[in-house]
């Protein structure tokens, strides 16, 4: 199976969500592929002083309008696409991630480990950690950012039946990029690390985040990495149905052979 | 806390244990130091042909010679070591690796994933994955060389207290040792992968094994590797209560932090 998926490399003005979904939309404009994975909090920018900036760019996960610009890109673009936001729901506000695909569905994602002041302003995912049909029925799980440091929230996602992790990203540790080609062989998934780049200050507070966003295979292999500037998208093509075969040696199928009786 | 580890990087010859302890004793001599890693089934060699091959190399884990040896070796260097070998239990054999301490004391693992052939002649451990302790009370985990492709291998050990995760290993696959860098940096523990090196041909059967034996902190950064070739000892340093600081950032601890009820 042919499947053209892509990473988007980004960087968000910070606290002007509509200038951001403008770019986006220009920067998407015509690139066509079946599923592209932008960054964690995508529309936003990342780094709040406090809950009252957070509270001024959340939105509704489906009628908010980063759902709408997308709903309508997947439609104009046949294209499936993953990327992070802040979503409020009732008087919760969370660090999320939507999969909006071309028939207009929307299937959220929670984040489960919050990294930092993080925990200042959001609820830790409710969602749980959820495996969703992108385009053409490939199933997509979805992370974001930290969750790479939890070898369990990978897992869940393959046991799941993932054949692609989606994870965008917002990453100033050095070693998330190395970890996800673990999380790719040791699960025989393929990843698509989308994460941002630039210097963010907002008062005392600010991050640098290290790009490098990539794509990684199924035997934890670089398909494919980005450097540490520059906005871009890459797309490539891959073959979902490898992510199938879970055998590692003819007699070592790396799902089957787990002993969880065995386990903490 | 100073501790001296080190790894031991070996070549059995297949199916003669009691020269290979002979050598062992020799090599081992007048080397002190607070923990040393061997291979995997250090004393018999890996590439058997069939049961009954293994069923000669098998020895009972407290009173065979291997256990005589290295208790004797254990108390003589006043050293703690692990090392694999051929366990044999009334008709059961495992693929099996003895913690040795200074006071005569011997705990055992049985390997809890077996590899490819080793399926054919081993029972899988039951054990489970224990964490033990070494010369002056120290945590060692012990882990066998394919349990490094299960992250839930090296997390169990880190979440019942491992300081250290012992891991002797014959190893023909080309990834474990990057594997065994985020084994350390998602659990911040230190891992001590013994390997051994060689090309071992029985019949048809023949393999060749990796070298590259390892030690990495607990910030998944290589504090030593050797080379693909050459029996060797390393012993160094490292400060194993580095190993209780689970914090990766000053508001993230990684075990705490955990979801376990949103895993599978």
């Amino acid at each position: 199976m042919k499947y053209r998926v892509g990473i988007c490399q980004f960087q968000p003005q910070l606290m002007v969500p509509d200038l951001n979904r403008l770019r986006l939309n220009r920067f998407l404009s015509g690139l066509q592929a079946d599923l592209i994975v932008l960054p964690e909090l995508t529309v936003s920018g990342y780094v709040f002083q406090n809950r009252e900036e957070v509270e001024k760019v959340a939105e509704d996960a489906r009628q908010g309008p980063t759902a709408i610009l997308f709903r309508q890109l997947a439609k104009l673009n046949n294209t499936s696409y993953v990327l992070g936001f802040v979503e409020s729901q009732s008087d919760r506000i969370y660090n999320s991630a939507m999969l909006v695909n071309p028939d207009g569905q929307i299937h959220i994602y929670r984040k489960t480990h919050l990294f930092l002041e993080e925990k200042n302003w959001f609820t830790p995912g409710d969602s749980g950690l959820q495996v969703f049909p992108a385009k053409d029925g490939v199933k997509i799980g979805l992370m974001i950012c930290f969750d790479w440091i939890f070898p369990e929230a990978a897992r869940t996602l393959a046991l799941k039946g993932a054949q692609i992790i989606a994870h965008p990203a917002n990453l100033v540790l050095p070693w998330c990029q190395k970890a996800m080609l673990i999380r790719s062989l040791e699960n025989r998934v393929f990843t698509l690390t989308a994460n941002r780049i630039g210097h963010e200050r907002n008062g005392d507070r600010e991050l640098s985040f290290t790009g490098m966003s990539q794509i990684t295979g199924i035997q934890g292999e670089i398909i494919k990495r980005l450097g540490n500037r520059g906005e871009k998208v890459f797309i490539t093509e891959i073959d979902p149905e490898e992510a199938l075969d879970k055998k590692v040696t003819p007699r070592n199928d790396i799902l089957q052979d787990r002993r969880p009786e065995l386990y903490l």
